[in-house]
C-alpha cells in the first residue's frame, strides 16, 4: 500500500503539481533607466513582430522564460514556457500581435526597478512594466518582467491579456449610453418598460445558471459585449446564495480584493463584508448592470443539438410557467464548489443520531443559550477550515460546549498577515487600481507564483509564530500548504484546506473550544459520534463543515450524465499552470464553468466572456 | 401702476439681485511660475494669521476682493466683500485659521495660470490654486484666485470650506469600519440584526422629512458624522419621488454633474438617468449607506420646546403605529420646490371642464393613440419649462394633437450646449474629481459667478442660434435669463424658467407641437380653455406644468404656522449672494431646509450636516 499523500500536499485529483520556479539571478545594474531599457526591448520585439522574424523574438527571452497569454493570440488561456516554445507559439498564432507599447500612464505602470522576490534571500531585482498592445481583433494590456543575464536585459515573463474586442468595445466612460433618445420616437417606451420587456423575454444567446458572484460577473461582462444573456437561479432573491449561509458569516477577504467589475465598492464600505450586506450589493448589482435574472427558476431539462450547436433548455420560471430557451452557450455558475460533500459515515443516513446533524451549507446559526442552565448543549463541528471555524465561534458565543473535529491539518493565516503579507501592495487602501493589480497578479506564470507564495508564506508564518505555536500546543495541527506555498496555493491547487483567522484560533489556544484531532469518525451513535479510536464524543448538534465536491458534480446533477461525461474536471492546474476546466472550453461545446472567490470571478469573468463572444461571432475561436 | 418686471428678470420675491461683477484686468505677466507666487502669497497669509495681524491680510487682497467661507470661520455660510471687511471678518472670528497650504497633489489642484473669463473679451488671466487648511475645530479645502494689480499678485477671491470636524472624521478610506469584531462576543448579533435594530429604533438626534436626493444626501452626511438620524417619507418606497413622476422623465443634467456623496455613479451609467433607474439607485443608496428610513410614514403633529430646544414629533409609521420622536433638529427635504402651484383659473376647481385636468406632478403619462382614428385627442400643456416640454413630447409621440401654452418667455439651452458650454471642463467625461469641481464652482462669489454665466450664456446662444431663431419664428418666446445670465442664474435666482432641450424644440420649430403664446387663461370651459383674448382652445386633457410654490409652503403644510411664520423665505440670494433660508439656519431653531438638484444637494448636504453637528456638539454654532 502506497504511503498516503500528506494532507498539506493534497491537490485536486488529476491536476498537475507544478514545482516552484527557481529564482533567476538578481540584476547587477539597478541604477539604469528602466524606461529606456523597457522601450528598447519593446522596440526590438515590435521589429521582430512586424518582420515576422519569430526566431529573433526567442532571443529576447531567457531560455526558461514565459509568455502567459490570456486571449491575445489564442482563444484559450495559455502559459508557454521556454524561449523556443514562445517563438513557435507566436509564429503559429493566426492572429498577429502588433504595436506593443510601454504603458507610461501612471507611476505604477511605468517601467521600474522591481523586487520580484522581496521574501527571498537574496532578493531578485529586475525591471517590470505594463504594456498595451493590439491585434486585428482586439486590444489589451499586460505586464513584462525583465531580468539581467550576462549583463543583458532579457524578458523573463511576458503577459498579454485581451481587454476589448474591436467592434464590440464596452460602453463605459466616453462610450457610455446617452440614456435618452432625442427627437421624436413613435410609441416610445420608457426605460422601465424596455427593461421589463428585456428581462421577461429571455431571448438569450447565453444561459447562465446561478446568480452568485460568478453568474453576476459573467452576465455583466457579456452584457458589456452586447451578448443577450439570461441568468436563472433557484433562489427567490439575488444574493440568497450568501444570505442563506450561516448566521455569522463575514467575508474573510478584504474589500480591496473583492471589487466586482464596473461597480467598485465605495470608500465607506467595511473591510470585511457581512453576508447580508453582500447580498444586498448583489441585488443592486443586478439592477445597476441591468442583468436579466430569473429567480425561483430551475432547469427542468436540457438537450444539446450537435448539428445546430444549440441547447434546448426547459426551465420552470418562478414556479409558475415552463419556458423553453435556446442558448448557444450555458455557463454553470453554481459555485466553484460543487454539491455538498458529506462524509460516508455509518449511521448518518440511517438517522441513528437523535440530535441535529446538518451540512454547513444548511446550518442556520447557533441559538442563544440561557446562562446558568445546568447542562450546556454540546456542539460538534466536523471540519477545520473557514466555515468550521466560524461555526464553532458562533456556537461558543451562544453558550454551547464546542468541539472541533480536525481530521488532518489546516493552513492557518492570521487576518493581519493575510492583509499585510499576502494582499499587501496590490490589494490595500490606496493601492493601485484593481485592474492593474489583477494584471500584475495573473501576469505571473503559476510556477513563479508558487515561488512567490512560498516566500510570502514563510514571512507570514514568522508573523503568526505565536498563533501557530499556540494552536499546535492546543492540539490543533497546522500545515504550510502545498510545497509550503501557504493559503493561496491551497486555494488554487486544492480549493480549500485553510483558515483565515478572525478570532477563533485564540479560542482554541485558550481551550475554550476543544479540538479532536487526527481521528476519523467511525459512526454516528444515538447521542453523538464514535471515532475509530473508540472515543465517543457526545453531541446535541453536529455540523459537517466538510466542504463541497468538484464543480463537475453540479454539471452532472443539473445537466445530466451526457454533459458531465464530456467535461473535464474543474480546478487545479493543467501542465501549463492554467486552471483546469474553468474559464475556458470545458470539453463540451457550448458549456462553460465559471466560479471562484470575488477576486477570481472579477478577473476571469472577462476571460470567459471574451471567449464566448469570440465563438458567437465566429472570430476563429 | 408700475411696469411689471419682464419675465426674464423675475427672481424669487424678496431675494437680492446682485449685479454682475466687473472683470478685473488680466495679468500682464503670464510666464511667471504660478507655484512660487501661490506659495509666497500663502506664506504671507500664514505669517499674518499667526501674528494676528489682520490688517496686513487686507493688503493681500484687491480692494474689491472676496472671501467666501463655508464654515471655516463662522457657523453659517458667508461671502465677505472688500479687503477691509475681510480683515474684520478674520479678526472677529472665534476660530483662527492656521496653516493654509497650497495643494500640490494633482495637476488640476496645483497653482496654474488660469483663464477666469474665457468667454469675455479680453480674457482675464490670473493664478488659481487649491488650498488645504486647518483650525482648532476642523480641516478643509478651498480655492484661491489671484490677479495682478500694478504688477503685484493679489488675492481676488478666496474660498474656504470645512470638510472634516476634528474628532468626528468620516469613516472612509483608511478610516473605514472593519465590518467584523474579532474575538469572542457574547450574544453577538450579526450585521443584519444590528441594522434592523437601528432602523426600527428611530433613536434620532435629527429627523429628516423626505427621502429624495435631499433627504438621502443629508442623512448620509450626518451618518458619516456619527449623528443618529431617522428619515421619514410618505411614499411606499425610497425613489418614489422620482418613480411617480411623468412617464418619460429622464434627468436633464448629465451623470458627471449628478454624483451623490460617497457612492458615485459607475462608469457604464448612462449620461442622462431615466427616472426609474434613478429611483433604483436611491433605494440602493439608502441600503449601501445604511440610512434609517421609514417609508409610508407621515408626520401627524410636531411641537417645538423652546426650553429644552427639542421637538416632539408624532408620526404614523407605515400606516400601522404611532411613534413619538424627540429630535433636536428637523431637516425638511420635500423638494427645493414646495407645494404644487396651480394657477387660480375660473372653472378649474368647479370642475366645469369635462376632460382630464391635472398638475404635472400628478400626470401619469400619455396613452398611446390608435393610428388613423378619425379625431385626434387634444392635449394642452400649460407651462413652457422642462416638465411642460417633456409632457408635450410624450403626448406628441403617443399620437395626440398638442398645444403648449407659454404665458411669458423661457430660457432655452440645447442639451449639447449645456454639456459643452455650461458644464464643460468641470463636469464631463474624464474631468476632475467631482469634489474638486464643486470647490471650483462654489468657490466663486455669486457676483462673479453671474459674470461668468453671462459670458457662457452668450457663447451658448451663439451655438444655439438656429434653434433659438427657429423657436421665435414658430411663435415660442425665448429669453436670456436674469441679467442675461442664462439657465444657471434662472435656477439659482428664480428656481425655474428654463428648458434644456432634449428634442422638443424641433417639434415646435416644425410646427408639430403648437404654441399658444403670451396670453393668460381666462377660464376653463366644458371642452377646453378660453384665453383673455377670447380664443378657445379645445382640449381633452390639460396638464398644468406650472411649477411649485416656495419651500416655505411645505413647512407650513407639514409643520404648521407656528414654525412657518418663524422661518425665512427659501431660495434666491441674500445680500452676500448666499442662498436664502436653505443650507443654513432657517430662522427657526432646530429647523432646516435642504434641497436642490443632485449636484447642489451633493455639495450643500455637507455644509448643512456640519452645521447641525456643530450645534449638537456645542461647537459655538
Amino acid at each position: 500500500m502506497a504511503t498516503p499523500i500528506p494532507s498539506h500536499q493534497r491537490i485536486v485529483p488529476g491536476s498537475v503539481n507544478l514545482p516552484p520556479y527557481p529564482w533567476p539571478a538578481t540584476a547587477k545594474d539597478t541604477s539604469v533607466d528602466p524606461v529606456s531599457i523597457a522601450e528598447s526591448v519593446t522596440s526590438k520585439l515590435n521589429g521582430s513582430l512586424s518582420s515576422g522574424d519569430f526566431a529573433s523574438i526567442s532571443e529576447l527571452f531567457i531560455d526558461n522564460g514565459f509568455w502567459r497569454d490570456h486571449l491575445a493570440l489564442s482563444w484559450t488561456p495559455r502559459t508557454i514556457k521556454t524561449s523556443a516554445a514562445i517563438a513557435d507559439y507566436l509564429s503559429s498564432s493566426p492572429t498577429k500581435l502588433s504595436s506593443v507599447q510601454v504603458d507610461l500612464t501612471s507611476e505604477f505602470r511605468k517601467p521600474q526597478i522591481a523586487s520580484f522576490a522581496p521574501g527571498a534571500s537574496p532578493d531578485v531585482k529586475g525591471i517590470a512594466f505594463y504594456i498595451n498592445w493590439g491585434t486585428s481583433l482586439g486590444t489589451g494590456r499586460g505586464v513584462a518582467r525583465l531580468v539581467q543575464e550576462d549583463g543583458e536585459w532579457k524578458i523573463w515573463t511576458m503577459f498579454t491579456c485581451l481587454v476589448e474586442l474591436k467592434g464590440w468595445e464596452e460602453k463605459v466612460g466616453a462610450r457610455r449610453e446617452l440614456g435618452v433618445e432625442h427627437g421624436k420616437q413613435e410609441g416610445r417606451k420608457n426605460w422601465r418598460e424596455r427593461r421589463e420587456g428585456e428581462q421577461e423575454k429571455g431571448e438569450g444567446e447565453v444561459l447562465v445558471i446561478g446568480a452568485g458572484q460568478s453568474g453576476l460577473t459573467i452576465a455583466a461582462r457579456l452584457k458589456m459585449l452586447g451578448v443577450k444573456t439570461v441568468v436563472i437561479d433557484t433562489n427567490e432573491k439575488v444574493g440568497d446564495n450568501w444570505r442563506k449561509r450561516y448566521h455569522q458569516l463575514v467575508l474573510h477577504d478584504p474589500v480591496w480584493y473583492d471589487h466586482m467589475p464596473y461597480l467598485p465598492f465605495p470608500e465607506h464600505w467595511p473591510v470585511f463584508t457581512p453576508k447580508d450586506k453582500l447580498a444586498e450589493w448583489f441585488e443592486f448589482y443586478a439592477k445597476a448592470l441591468e442583468l436579466n435574472i430569473w429567480t425561483s427558476t430551475s432547469l427542468t431539462s436540457s438537450k444539446w443539438d450537435e448539428g445546430t450547436q444549440t441547447w434546448e433548455v426547459k426551465v420552470n420560471k418562478g414556479g409558475r410557467e415552463e419556458r423553453v430557451l435556446r442558448p448557444k452557450h450555458i455557463v454553470l455558475c453554481t459555485g466553484h464548489s460543487g454539491k455538498k460533500f458529506m462524509p460516508d459515515i455509518k449511521g448518518l443516513s440511517e438517522g441513528v443520531f437523535k440530535g441535529l446533524a446538518v451540512h454547513s451549507a444548511d446550518f442556520a446559526g447557533a441559538k442563544q443559550q440561557q446562562e446558568g442552565t445546568e447542562r450546556k448543549r454540546k456542539a460538534v463541528v466536523v471540519g477545520a477550515c473557514n466555515s468550521a471555524h466560524d461555526i464553532c465561534q458562533d456556537y461558543y458565543e451562544k453558550g454551547y460546549d464546542v468541539t472541533m473535529v480536525q481530521r488532518s491539518s489546516t493552513c492557518v493565516v492570521s487576518n493581519k498577515a493575510a492583509l499585510k503579507v499576502l494582499l499587501a501592495v496590490l490589494y490595500e487602501e490606496g493601492g493601485p487600481p484593481v485592474e492593474d493589480s489583477d494584471i500584475w497578479l495573473h501576469g505571473w506564470p503559476s510556477e513563479v507564483m508558487k515561488s512567490i507564495q512560498i516566500d510570502l508564506a514563510r514571512i507570514q508564518r514568522e508573523m503568526d509564530k505565536d498563533l501557530l505555536e499556540g494552536l499546535e500546543k492546543a492540539g490543533f495541527r497546522t500545515d504550510k500548504g502545498v510545497d509550503e506555498g501557504g493559503l493561496f496555493m491551497k486555494y488554487l491547487q486544492r480549493g480549500g484546506g485553510y483558515y483565515i483567522d478572525v478570532g477563533m484560533s485564540q479560542l482554541i489556544i485558550d481551550r475554550k473550544v476543544k479540538v479532536k484531532q487526527g481521528e476519523e469518525i467511525e459512526e454516528l451513535v444515538e447521542n453523538g459520534l464514535r471515532f475509530k479510536d473508540g472515543e465517543v464524543l457526545e453531541a446535541d448538534e453536529i455540523v459537517f463543515a466538510t466542504g463541497f465536491m468538484n464543480m463537475r458534480t453540479q454539471a452532472r446533477h443539473i445537466l445530466g450524465d451526457e454533459v458531465a461525461d464530456r467535461v473535464d474536471d474543474v480546478w487545479g492546474w493543467d501542465e501549463e499552470g492554467e486552471m483546469r476546466g474553468i474559464w475556458k472550453g470545458s470539453g463540451h461545446p457550448g458549456f462553460w464553468f465559471h466560479g471562484g472567490n470575488l477576486a477570481l470571478t472579477r478577473y476571469f469573468s472577462r476571460v470567459a466572456a471574451l471567449q464566448i463572444k469570440a465563438r458567437l461571432e465566429g472570430l476563429g475561436a
